[in-house]
Formats: C-alpha cells, structure tokens, sequence
C-alpha cells in the first residue's frame, strides 16, 4: 500500500533556474529519488565562445549537489574567476559570468555532445558524478532557444537576461526551433507509464521558463493526461519577483503584476496554486479561474523555508485526491 | 648602412617550446621586431577536451609578453587550477595541466579556428593583445601531430609526453598530416624576400620540436636559400637536456648523448653550431661534421644568461660574414 500512496504523490516538476531549483532542494529533502523528476527548461542554453551553456540544468545540478553559491544562486561555491580576467586580457568576449570550476561542466558537456552524446545522458551522468541520485530531464535534446522580442528588436536569452541585464523593454517572446524538436523521450515514457501522477510548476519565470517547456510539442498534451492534480507555486509575491525579470516583463507586457496574472497564464493547465500569504486577499479572484488556492508562506530563504514550501506543495497535491 | 647591416644579421629562429622561449626571450630584448621572425612547431598541438591546444606556441606568447611561470617554463604565473578540480569531480580526463587563465587562449582560439579564422592570424592576435610586437609563425595552418613510435606502440606526443611522462622507450617519431601540409606562406613570403637572412636553431628537441619544422614540404629547402648561415644551438649540455626527454630519447634511439650527435643530426643544414663549455672537447669531431663551433655558456637559468647566449648566438651569426 505504501509504495501506492508514494506513487499517488508522485510528482513531475516544471522548473527553470534559481526559484524553481530552491523548491527542487526542498523535494529532495523530503522525497525519495523515484518520487519526484524534474522536467528542466532548456529555452536558455546557448553557444557561448563555442561552449554549450544550460544554465538552468546547472544550476539545477549545482543545487542538488549542495554545490550552488547559495548568495547568487547559480554557479559554484567558492569560485574564482581568473579564466574571465585572462580572457578579457586577450580579447574575448566576457560578459557571460563563467567561473574557473563551473567551466569544467560546459567544456565536458560541450566535447560529449560533439561526440553526438544526448544532452539527457550527458545530464544524468553529470548529476551521478555529483552524488546526486535525483533525475533531472532537460525538456527536449533538440535544440531550442528563447528569443526575446524587445523593443530593441530579438534578443537572445543570456544577451538579453545576462549581458544587457534585462533592461530592454519585452514585447513578446518566441522559441526557436521548438516546432521541430521533439520532447525528451524519457518523460514522454514516464507520463505514458504514469509513473509521475501530479504535475507542479515551481516558482519559475512563466515567459521564458515554464512557457518553453510546455511549448515542446506534444509535451503539454502528455502533462494534461496525468491521473492527478496540476499545481504551480507563484513565483510573484507582493507584486514582486524574488529573482529575475518575471515582474519586469509582466509590467512591460501591460498584465498585473500579481498572482493572478500568474494563476491567468496557467489557466486550463493548472488545476491549484500557491500563493504567499501576502496575496491572499488575491485568493477568491484567483478561485473564479478555475483553480484552488493554497496559501502560504512562499518565500524561500532557508533551507527550512525551501522544505516548507515543498511540504506545503505536496500536501496540497495530496489534497486533491480522487477528485479528478 | 643600419639598415642593411640590420637586415644581414636578420634570422628566422625555429623553436619549439620551453628552451627555444628562453633564447627566443633573450633575443627580444636585442633585436628589433623587424629583426627575428619564431618559426614554431605545432607537432605538439592537439584536440583536448575538444579545445584546440598549442603548446609551443604558447609558452612563446607567455614568456615573450612575460607572463609564463618561470619555474615550470610553461602556463601563466599565478595559475590556479579550480577547473581541472572540477573536471576531476565531474569525471573528465585531467592529465593534461589546463590552468584557469591558461584556458582563455585555449577557448578563444578554438572558437576563432572554428570560425575559418587560421592559427597564423589568431597566434598574431594573441600576441598583440598581451603587448609582444614580436612575430611568432607556427610551421604551418595545416594540422600536423607528430607520433612518438615507442615500444608501447604509438603514441600522440602530448600522451607521451604529458600522461605518460615520457616513460615508454622511443623507436621513431612520424609527424601525422605532414605529407598533405603546406607551409605557413608567410614564412615562404618572408624567406623568398630574403627578409630574414639567416637561421637559428633554438636549444629545443630536434627530434619533436625541430623535425617537424624542417619537415614540412618546401619549407626545408626554403631555408636552405638563405644568404646567410644557418646555426644551431646545442639542446644537449654535458651528457644532459636541460628539460625534456632530448637525451632519454638519444638513449633509446642507440645515439651517443651529446652535442656530436646534435650536429650529426643537422649535419648539411646547419653552418654551424654553439655547444656549451662544458662540452668544448668535441669541438674539433663537431668541425669534422662540417661545421663551425662556437663555445659559450648555454645554460639559461637567469634574464642575464638568455640575452647572453643570444648575444652570442648573433654574433656567432655575425661571424660568417660573406663566406657563404
């Protein structure tokens, strides 16, 4: 009976970077590897001075493996940056932050994949070196990039996000290549299988994190089969972003900087959502959308923090129980 | 008459890595740009982590721009090595010593080479951009490995030489790629102008960093044009190779060790050669080769010793006058 409980709370987690890999620590500290995988965006990987960069899955990876600077969220502990000062010294381009350790998981990844290595075994093995047992599926192994329709005219993702440090004013986004890439094998099979009954969106970005992962064709249409509920987590609080450019783009795309907006952009795909304690004047207007509201404390500071919210999260998918 | 007289003591030195540098480094601060060009090997580049690397070519850009480690006589001072830790964890391959901004000369031109760009342009590049206006031709833009042939059978010189620190016992060396290679036509430009009129063998292995230099097609006979001598500079001291498996190979290629053998292995390119005192009883079995001696101390140990030997090497140069 227990290993039929564990599979009912089983879950399929949507995540970008930072935000959703601090609610993906807190899973792992309450669940086992086969409860839980993580279905990682990929629409900000790039070519950067020849390397393959998939900053999310890294920072993804980084968390997992207790390895993250947890200051900025992404990238390594203790890091130093003498590759960046050399390479500024020659020339080079250096307004994308790589770390003298961190360049070790683009250079092996980059050499693999040239190889004609999958970006999804290239990931596992990675996280295994690590003594990370959790799964991490990037979205696709095709390749896919977010463009960032600005005022300025298209912008790639890390020139936009990293190099002119969001400040051009979003119009729209697109995802490059996405009407020909194919969903990662490994989750269509893991749906089919139902092996992952529930589906929650972390605190992500919904334009440029969440948006492309369920842009992958067919990928959305395997999400909405699952036998249990959909959830996501907010990842506005107060009319604010705790990272990144999500309120910003809101704003510049005329939509409320509010959970709302955010329980709207998911409208028909999710079936709950969780919302900080400070929106839950927010929570009748979000419950005319269509989806129920947990509420509370959504701010992820401690590790305490990050497995509380992800207590609150599977409570609240248990609590849907046979009602769909 | 400056001019003219400049131009008769001008040379083409060709090096390989460490103990071509130091001369290499006591030339420049002699000569003029305009007065020495460095024909470097590229038998020791090879494809690493997918990365593009040239050994010879960059000790000659570090030590001549000042930044090499002294005491290695290879890589940058300072280094730190957090990236090959981080490869270690991840499981790459870390036998070959890449420090942190050592690996900004290895990206950038494995960028630029992937981009159509040639090693001849991009080696310009790197040396303008850390301050050296001294030129630097590697042999060739062709891809040319050279093989050591050992007991163990073959293997690609950086394995021999770096993760096998040169245990195996040696038979024969090919350089892969050379029968197809052209020479870097700025050096055939330069010789055929008589731009340089003389030639100086740096104190550099002849078997790996000398060889495949003087085996490139037409590029032996381009330097067998010029109007003034050709000279050496004896890699072996006293029974010794300063660094570098010079005198283990000499063994286990059955060849007496020592500064005879060198002018053998030149013998009817080289006018003459410069052997250090302590091997001054070979002077007169070295003439017997048909060449001149000169004995000096070869040994480079400070700033002073470099600019000396090189002093003595142009004057060496120098002495021939119009006898050829």
């Amino acid at each position: 009976m227990k290993k039929t409980l564990e599979k009912k709370s089983s879950v399929s987690v949507l995540s970008g970077g930072v935000g959703g890999a601090k609610l993906v620590l807190g899973l792992s500290h309450l669940l086992e590897p086969d409860d839980f995988v993580v279905i990682a965006n990929t629409g900000d990987d790039f070519r950067h001075l020849g390397l393959k960069i998939c900053p999310d899955i890294d920072t993804l990876i980084y968390t997992l493996a207790n390895l993250v600077d947890e200051e900025r969220g992404w990238g390594l502990k203790n890091e130093t940056w003498n590759f960046l000062k050399s390479l500024k010294r020659i020339g080079g381009e250096d307004w994308f932050n790589l770390g003298d350790s961190d360049l070790a998981i683009h250079i092996e990844r980059t050499r693999r994949l040239a190889a004609g290595e999958t970006l999804s075994v290239i990931t596992k093995d990675l996280l295994t070196s690590v003594g990370v047992k959790y799964t991490v599926l990037p979205m696709t192994d095709s390749t896919v990039s977010t463009i960032v329709e600005t005022l300025d005219g298209p912008l790639a993702f890390q020139h936009y996000f990293v190099r002119d440090r969001c400040l051009p004013s979003v119009r729209s986004f697109h995802f490059d290549g996405i009407e020909k890439a194919t969903p990662n094998p490994l989750i269509i099979k893991q749906l089919k299988n139902n092996a992952y009954s529930s589906v929650l969106i972390a605190p992500s970005n919904p334009f440029v994190s969440i948006d492309p992962i369920l842009s992958v064709p067919t990928l959305k249409k395997s999400l909405l089969s699952v036998k249990g509920p959909r959830v996501a987590v907010s990842p506005i609080i107060g009319g604010k972003a705790i990272k990144g450019p999500a309120a910003k783009m809101m704003n510049e795309l005329g939509v409320p900087v509010n959970a709302l907006s955010i329980a709207n952009h998911y409208r028909g795909f999710i079936d709950g959502i969780i919302i900080d304690e400070i929106d839950k004047d927010l929570s009748t207007e979000i419950e005319d959308t269509g989806a129920q509201v947990l509420v509370t404390n959504t701010v992820m500071n401690s590790l305490k923090d990050k497995i509380s919210l992800a207590n609150e999260c599977m409570k609240f998918i248990g609590s849907f129980g046979d009602q769909r």
